[in-house]
Order: structure tokens, then C-alpha cells, then sequence
């Protein structure tokens, strides 16, 4: 393959497109890869389709390698299935809606569980036929809130989706184990590191989920890893519960004045100095902040919910939203506060709330977190303006409607398994995986016979990588201020090759290296432009990233051209000094050229 | 590539599923390679994906070669580029539409002029720049009033097109040129016979468009052809016009009662009888018939109109909708005809329609056959329950508002470039190329600067082929009633190989063959099922449609397996005797198989 600068579709840019905050996107762009077509939706450009190709290839290849067989259904699907399972309605506003000509409604899809379960249904009837996989890879659509980072969360964007069918439980542990290895290798020979985290299987429903993580500092999912190898996302951590404390001795509850103590450490100053406890001093920990917020369930009912946990916790709405998936979780607004006398701002106690404690019906849902087991002492809102309660003793003086897990998770937090204190990461979600169980099998009828001739629901597994995304994810992880630096297993091209100067034997040598290397099988970008300054070849050469730089100009003279790696890490790999940075640039005689760069892409394709 | 019956995601069917009328949509359903997931919506099964890919790959290799780039739109696209061009209208009900959470209007794809036209807009600015040619292979929406015939018209596709961006007219004709050539090597590379035929260019616009039609009686549209070479789709033939008649001499119009005359035979029977022609007899064609249409523009808005025609054609609505593009066209119904009762039905003459007629501002807009030109002497409706008016004159007696090509084209009819009578038949539109012009880069405001620093407006063209419906035309032209029989270059495999009884030695002789083939890179299916009966083995052989089909069964005792070929096509061009329309099969001892498999699987491919 040899494209040519001079032909090739694609302009760089000098400045960040307004819109993009991280690296990948600002560099995709500015790079010729992709360009915005409309929020969180992408064209492909040349450069950037031969990446995503490369990574389909990878997909492909280890899905095939798990005898997964690749199909491929529609993206615009009829109602019907996904009303069998509720998601017509669990999804939201998140679920691109539409009606055709004859006002049936469509949608499109945003992942593909039912139209398989169904396809399965369809074609197949006995144990005999199991164990199945299925895979597609293709485009999916998803109306987020809040489409950001290029093609990190979009709109529409390319998935490989695929589903396993088993006759029992030891099947699906068996896919499920299967797929989670093929997506160790596929994240390997991508050279994307990642992190295997629990997860909450959400809306998808289903027993077992885990997700595959790219760790990076710009990635919107948080997950958390202990020394003992415990690691989930954010959303997936439990809070290991305490034992309830005796409180039998416990001072009884008491009203106290608390004027001017608008925030939380105001409070514990005021408690400690006022109203001393003996053992020890009040720390924000010993106060139950009680937190109003709104649930939007997907059929648009609006519900107010109390959240209580401790006050030097925040509530983290990606958390609780998680908890009470399918419903969008919001902050309260002035209009709910008003509509609800009882929820006195900045005084609110358990005693305004929860249907269990005050016996009304109507009362605003009242969750508390894991932490406040029966015995432990609070001070908090006397449901007054101006006035707490004291020595509040949960289980004795109040109870809730249920658990809730909503308070962030900090470092230093111990992890559920008893593995150690928790450290926290961020990270991009590259792969989920879900045994899901008999959900959709259940929901759709997918039975099939088993040995005695008895029907029985097929149990399925779901997993997902986001292809289009892990073009993101690479670009994220391999680049520099200068520019992109892909692994050559995923680069547009492997050679970029430069001809500077105005002399004409430059640009005829460059012509010639460039036909034996495409001639050698290497892919070859040639930057010919006759008119450009070598500083702008280079510049774009380093924006564009391909592993392998050549360069053919003044050393020409002398019999040479240049050589040179653009990712130090190919360099160390291959034994290249690197020197502030970077990798240290070899002359080659112009007769071995060809030979020499061959060797180095094949070095770098093996390692 | 090794496939197994046994594991293979395939269930191949012996009924013809209910809502197939052609034998492609039969087939590929009864063949395992498409399933139905909505009217005019598929999905891909294993072996229909594996066709598709090599048809894709086929086209992008042909593109690749002229130098088109390969780039990728979304399918969900915002609304406005559509509407600067007004197709977001014009589409009409064939369009997809749908709104974001943001109640931001969207529309799916039918087509990407405004993409492109805007992208190359973006991203370039000079001549130099040009000449420009981009392509996608990607899916496409398009909400048809019929979807029909399985791949062949679906509301959900995949289509190649390809856009030419070029400074002057000669650049555009040769991209045109470039592409017409691109198009014969891929239908000849996909052995799919094909005619090019000069066609309206419709909603798109511009000046000059062509389709390649692959002929089939099963085929929606109908072309034409002389002796000559003329050929068209019958919507773009333009009748010759008569030179305009003398008629000082003509009789005076005369007002007749015409009882008991429902059919243009009869009114011609009684007018030869009570009312002869002096130099001939009257007959159907002196008739001007005056049908009433309803033409449903974009805006929804719907418009009478007549049409008035010779009595011995029919209306062809195909046509009129072409000439009346972007309207859709049906006939008027009774509550038409009760809201305008100076519409007498059967009665219907020019003195009641027509606005330049009647000088009446509301008058429904009378449309004439090129054939009715001036002196042309007519018998047609008076406007009168029971009454014809005879020796009516076109141009002294009445006139229209315009002319329009509405009548049915008829075998014999004079092509329009004098080379001769013209034959019909029908065929599948495979590809449809448009030289454009200015229409989209006026619209969107594409530029460049010229050498002189000037801005001019581009010219381009847009390119179409549907790969998904080349396979649903591939299953048509090759097929008979055993099931499909696929040219190998698209087959899904190569090599079906059967193992027949029940003989140990028989399925290890197979699986070492079917072994060997894999490792010399032939593609294969072995039906290794243990226990499939032979009948239904090569039941299920014949409708797959592999081009070769290798046995190992009972001849394994003679040391011998059978090779056989699906096709005659190919038979014939290895010279191999078909009897009875079958290739004979031939004895070839096992241990030279593979080689010689391998050796006629190379020979197909390089014919």
C-alpha cells in the first residue's frame, strides 16, 4: 500500500478544534482521522478508517479464533422485541426512537441482545445445536446526554457485539471464560493495557459482569484496585456493613440551637465547642447529611428520593445511578423543595422522611447508606430552620427504607473482599462482558430440548467491545505533545516517508524506496509534496504518527537517508538509543534502505 | 478457511418462506444466508455475510484503483445540510426521520452528496487540490412505500458511492468516464451480466446519468433498446415529436352522441359506423383519452392534473412520476372526482381542463402527450354524459399546459435518436452514475480558488452501487430449481465437501481432506454431520451453492471420491461434459484429491 501526501485526503491542523478537550480528540482531528459530522457523531477519513480497519481485524480474528461466527443485523430494528423485554422503555431518552411510513416505530439499536435471542429462536431448536457463539461487528447508536471526547462516548459508533447460548450454567461459565480470554488477547495485540474491574450489569440485567479498562487520567469511569487483586468499577463497589454497636448506654436524642452552621465543618466546630461528646471530639463523619434528589424513571415519572450517609461523604451520582438503574438520577430543584414543605433545606432529619418512620404513605423515599447500622450516634437535621439533633441513634430513633450505595468511594477506603485499603483510577471502559443468565431467553421464549426431550431456557452471555472507541482509547495512550506514535499493528500506515528539499535526485530516490517498499509489502505513506518545507513534513509526519519515519534528503549526497522511530517505546524494544525522549535517528546507505526499513517494520509486526 | 455443517450457525429450509415471490429472496432465505427482521430489513447470516464481504471487496478493490479514496459517513446525519439542498423535503416520505433528546431533527441517510459536498468544502481550497474522488461502502436508509423481493429493494442497505470533485467540466467527464470503466470491470470481475442504459437523473439533479441494469425478467425496471444502440430506462425515453399537421382543411369540430360506449373499442366501433373518416378508419390511437391523476408533492400537498394521451396507450405512472420527480403519482379517487364535477368521467375533454384552455386560474393542469402535436385530429370527451366531440384540432381547437412523458413505452416504438424500433426488457438497477454538476456545490457553497486566485464553484458526480442488492441479483442470475449456484469469486465457500454413510474411514478420509484443502488455502464446508442422510446432504449441497462439490463415500472403498461442479457455466469452461444440464461428475482417487480440487478451484478463479 503507498499512498502519496500530494493525492491523499487529508489536511492537517495546526490549531485544537474548539470543541475537544482531550488529547485523542484534539490529535484525530488535527490529524486528518476523523472529522465531526454532528454531536458525538464522526466521519472517517482516510487515515482514521485504516485504523479502525486494523483494529476490526484484530476483533475479528480472535473472535474467530473462539468459534465465534460473525453475522450482522440491522441497526434500525422494530419495536416489538424490545418492548418484550421493557428496554423500549428502560433506555430512555438514551434510545434513538423513530417511526417509518405507516407509523410503526423503529428504533436504533444501541446493542442487540433480543434481535440474537430471537434469531436463535428462529433457527435453532435442540441442546444439540449448543453451545453457540455470535458476533457482529457494527454500527450502534446510543442519544447520550452528553456525547464529549471525540469518539470516546459517541453517538454513533462501531461495536463488536456478541452473544453466547448454552443449555446450562456450566456452558455460560465456560463461554463467558472464553470470551474473557479472547479479549485479553485482543487488548494485548492492540497494545492497550487494561484493567479487568467488577461491574454492575445495569440495565442489561444478568448475574456476572466485568469490565475491560484502559487506565488514563482523561477516562470517565472510575474503578478501584486493592493490593489483595480485588478491582471493580466505581459503581460495582459494595461497602463492607460494620456490626450494629450496642447502644443501650447511649445518650438519648436532644435538640440543640445550631444558628449559622450553613456548612458541614461550621456544624462540628459548633458541636465540639457547644455540645462536647466525652470520648471524643465530633468529625464530620459523626454527622448524617441527608441529600434530596430526583429519580427520572424511563417512563418519565419524576420521584424524590432522601439520600442519608455520612456528612464528610459526597453523594456520587454515578453511583446511585448505578443502584437505581434504569432511572437518571438529578439534584432536587427549588420547585421540589417547594412542593415539599417537609424537607427543610439545610435542617433535614430522618424524621421528615420515609415511609417506615412516619407511617405516611406519601412520604419521600428514604435510603441510607451501609454505614449507618442499628447503634450508631448522629447528629443531624431536626427538620427546623436553625435547630440539629443530637446523639440520633440509628435503629433506636430512626430507621429507612433501604440501603442505598451512594456515597463515593475514597482511597483509602477497605475493599469489600478484605483485601486491603482501595486505590482509585480512572479509566476508559474498552469491554464489557455479562453473563447474562436467562433474562432475554425468559423474555423471548428462547427454549430448546434437552437430552430427555424436555424444553429448557437457554442461559446467554453478552459481550461487547467498543471498537471505534478503542481507536480513541490507542491514540489517548500513544501520543506526545508533538503528535500521535501508534503501535504498528494499528498504524495507518508503517512507514512514513519523507522527501525533503527541492533537488530532484532527492524526490526521485524517495520515489524509488517508496515503490520497492510497497514492492517489499510495506505500507507506505510518501510525503512528495514539492513546495513544502521540510519543518512542515516533519511536523506533520510526528501529528500523524506512523511508527517507522524515513527521511531521504541532504544525506543523499553522502549515499544516506535517515531513520528514525517515532515511539520510544519501539525503540527500547528494539535496542535504539533514545535520547531526551526520543528515539535517536540511524543513517542508512540509500542502497540498503529498502532492506533496512523492511526488517525494522517486521521486527516491530513480531515483538 | 474450514467450516463445519455440524457447527455452522445455518439451517437450511425446504419451504419457500411465505413472503418471497422471487426466486434470490427464496433462496437466500431457504439457504441459511438472510433472515428477515422487518419489511424491507435483513439480517446477515454466516455465509450471506461472507458473499457480501467479497462483493465489497471486489467493488472497493475496482474504486481503490482509480484512485477513489475510501472514507466513512454516518448514517445519522442533522438536518440541515439536507435542507440547504431541499432534499430534507423533497425525499418526502421516503425519508427517515427522527429527533434527538434535544428535539434537534435527524434524518438516516438515503444518499451523502451534502456530506461530501460539505466535508470537501472543509477540508480543501484549491485547484490543486482536485481532482478529488471519494468513496464509502456503508449502510443506507431509504423508507420505500414497497419494499420488495427480499435484498432487492430493502428500506435498509448496503451501498457503494462514490462523489467526484473536479475544478472544470473535462475533469468531470473524465471522473465519469473513470468510474463508468470502474463499474464494467466490477460487474464483469462479479460475472454479473449488465447493460448501460441512459436514465432520468430525478431528486439527484444534474446533467447526464446512466444505470447498469442487470437484465432479468424479475427485474422492477424496464429498459429499452434499439438496433442501433439507444438504450434506456424506460423513464428516460423521450418520444420523437411529430412535425406539427396542416389543418386548414380539417373539418370543423362537431359535438356527437356516443351512448353505450365504456372502452375506447366501442367509441371506436360506433364512431367508424355513424361518423366514418373520409381518407381511413378511425382507430384507437385518433382517441385522445384524458386521465386524472393526483400528484403528491413533498410538502404533502396534492395536486390534480390530466393527462391526456393517445386512446391506444396506456399512462405509465413510472414514467409520469419521473417526469413529475420529486411528486409521487396515483390515480384520482371517487372524492376527487366529487369535488371537481367538471371532471365527467369518460366524458373527459380539453375544454374543461387547463388553465391557458380556460383562463380559469383554478383549473386542474392539463399535461399532453408529445404525439399530440398541432393539426393532430382527435376524437375525445366533450365534457357531456353520452357525448363525444369528433375532428377536434390540437392547436386550433384546444391546447395544454405543457407537455409530458406519460404514455407507455411499447416494443416497435422509434427510438429517440433515430436508430431504429425498440425492444423492452427488464432488469435489477445495479449502479446508477450522475454527472451532478454544480447542483450540490452551488447549494453548499463549494469553492476553490482557480489558478487566477478566483473562486470557482466545483463540478461533480456521484457514483451508486448496491452491494447488498449485487447479491440478491448474483442469487438471481445464478440459480435453477435444485437451489444456488454462486460464480466463485462470490460463493461463500469454494469447496462443499460431503462425507456420505456412516463409515469411520469415510469421515477420517473427509476431515483429512477437508484438513488438506484448508492448508492449501481453498475454502471449505464439510458437512461432516454423522447422522444427515446423503439425500439430504446433497439436498442441502445443491442449495448452498458452492461451485464445487467433492464426495467421499461409497467410492472411498475403490480409493476414489467424487468431484462434481455445481455450475453448467463452469462446466463448460473447464470442458467438462453437462448432461441434462449437470456437470458430469468425475472419479478421482483420494490420494491426488486435494490437488486436483485445488488445481479446478484455481482454474475458476482465473477464468
Amino acid at each position: 500500500m503507498l499512498l502519496r501526501m500530494s493525492t491523499l485526503f487529508v489536511r492537517t491542523l495546526r490549531e485544537d478544534p474548539a470543541d475537544a478537550e482531550v488529547p485523542s480528540h484534539k490529535l484525530l482531528v488535527r490529524g486528518g482521522y476523523i472529522r465531526r459530522a454532528a454531536p458525538g457523531i464522526y466521519t472517517w477519513l482516510p487515515l482514521g478508517l485504516r485504523v479502525l480497519a486494523k483494529v476490526e481485524r484484530v476483533v475479528r480474528e480472535e473472535m474467530d479464533a473462539i468459534g465465534a461466527q460473525e453475522v450482522h443485523f440491522p441497526a434500525l430494528l422494530p419495536r416489538e422485541p424490545y418492548e418484550a423485554t421493557n428496554r423500549w422503555t428502560e433506555y430512555g431518552p438514551n434510545l434513538f426512537r423513530l417511526q417509518d411510513r405507516k407509523d410503526a416505530d423503529y428504533l436504533l439499536a444501541p446493542t442487540h441482545e433480543e434481535m440474537f435471542t430471537l434469531l436463535v429462536k428462529d433457527l435453532y431448536s435442540s441442546y444439540k445445536d449448543l453451545p453457540l457463539a455470535l458476533y457482529q461487528i457494527q454500527t450502534k447508536y446510543r442519544d447520550e446526554a452528553r456525547p464529549r471526547a471525540g469518539l470516546l462516548r459517541g453517538r454513533e459508533f462501531v461495536m463488536k457485539d456478541a452473544y453466547s447460548f448454552d443449555v446450562d450454567d456450566a456452558g455460560l461459565d465456560a463461554a463467558y471464560q472464553r470470551q474473557r480470554e479472547a479479549y485479553q488477547r485482543i487488548f494485548t495485540r492492540l497494545g492497550l493495557e487494561y484493567v479487568i474491574v467488577a461491574a454492575m450489569s445495569g440495565a442489561m440485567g444478568g448475574s456476572r459482569s466485568e469490565e475491560f479498562l484502559t487506565p488514563t487520567a482523561i477516562g470517565e469511569d472510575t474503578f478501584v484496585r486493592s493490593p489483595g487483586g480485588y478491582a471493580a468499577n466505581v459503581e460495582a463497589v459494595t461497602t463492607p456493613v460494620p456490626e450494629p454497636l450496642p447502644y443501650d448506654d447511649a445518650p438519648a436524642a436532644h435538640v440543640e440551637d445550631t444558628p449559622d452552621t450553613p456548612t458541614i465543618e461550621s456544624l462540628v466546630a459548633l458541636a465540639n465547642e457547644r455540645h462536647p461528646r466525652a470520648d471524643r471530639a465530633w468529625t464530620a463523619a459523626d454527622t448524617l447529611k441527608n441529600v434530596v434528589l430526583v429519580l427520572t424513571h424511563p417512563d418519565g415519572e419524576r420521584e424524590l428520593v432522601v439520600v442519608g450517609l455520612p456528612g464528610d461523604r459526597e453523594v456520587d451520582l454515578k453511583r446511585l445511578e448505578a443502584a437505581v438503574s434504569p432511572a437518571e438520577v438529578a439534584p432536587a430543584t427549588e420547585a421540589d423543595f417547594a412542593a415539599h414543605p417537609e424537607l427543610v433545606k439545610g435542617y433535614l432529619g430522618p424524621a421528615a422522611v420515609g415511609a417506615a418512620n412516619t407511617g405516611r404513605e406519601d412520604a419521600v423515599r428514604y435510603l441510607l447508606d451501609p454505614r449507618v447500622v442499628p447503634g450508631t450516634r448522629w447528629i443531624t437535621g431536626a427538620n427546623v430552620e436553625g435547630k440539629h439533633v443530637f446523639d440520633l441513634v440509628a435503629g433506636r430513633d430512626f430507621a429507612a427504607d433501604g440501603t442505598v450505595e451512594a456515597a463515593e468511594v475514597r482511597a483509602g477506603d477497605p475493599a469489600p473482599d478484605g483485601s486491603g485499603p482501595l486505590e482509585l483510577a480512572r479509566g476508559i471502559e474498552m469491554g464489557h462482558i455479562f453473563a447474562l443468565g436467562r433474562k432475554y431467553s425468559d423474555a423471548l421464549g428462547l427454549k430448546v430440548l434437552d437430552e430427555n426431550g424436555k424444553a429448557v431456557t437457554v442461559t446467554m452471555g453478552s459481550y461487547g467491545i467498543g471498537i471505534s472507541r478503542a481507536v480513541a482509547a490507542l491514540a489517548e495512550a500513544n501520543h506526545d505533545d508533538a503528535g500521535l506514535g501508534w503501535p504498528i499493528q494499528v498504524a495507518p500506515v508503517q512507514v512514513h516517508l519523507v522527501a525533503t528539499g527541492k533537488d530532484d535526485a532527492v524526490f526521485q530516490a524517495a520515489a524509488e524506496l517508496a515503490a520497492e517498499l510497497h514492492g517489499a509489502g510495506v505500507e507506505v505513506l510518501y510525503d512528495d509534496r514539492p513546495r513544502v518545507s521540510p519543518g512542515v513534513k516533519f511536523a506533520d509526519a510526528e501529528l500523524l504518527g506512523a511508527p517507522v519515519l524515513v527521511v531521504v534528503g541532504r544525506g543523499l549526497a553522502e549515499g544516506n537517508v535517515e531513520l528514525r522511530l517515532r515511539r520510544a517505546a519501539d525503540a527500547e524494544a528494539l535496542g535504539v538509543e533514545v535520547r531526551d525522549g526520543r528515539p535517536v535517528a540511524e543513517q542508512v546507505p540509500v542502497a540498503d534502505a529498502a532492506h533496512r526499513v523492511a526488517d525494522v517494520v517486521s521486527a516491530l509486526l513480531d515483538r
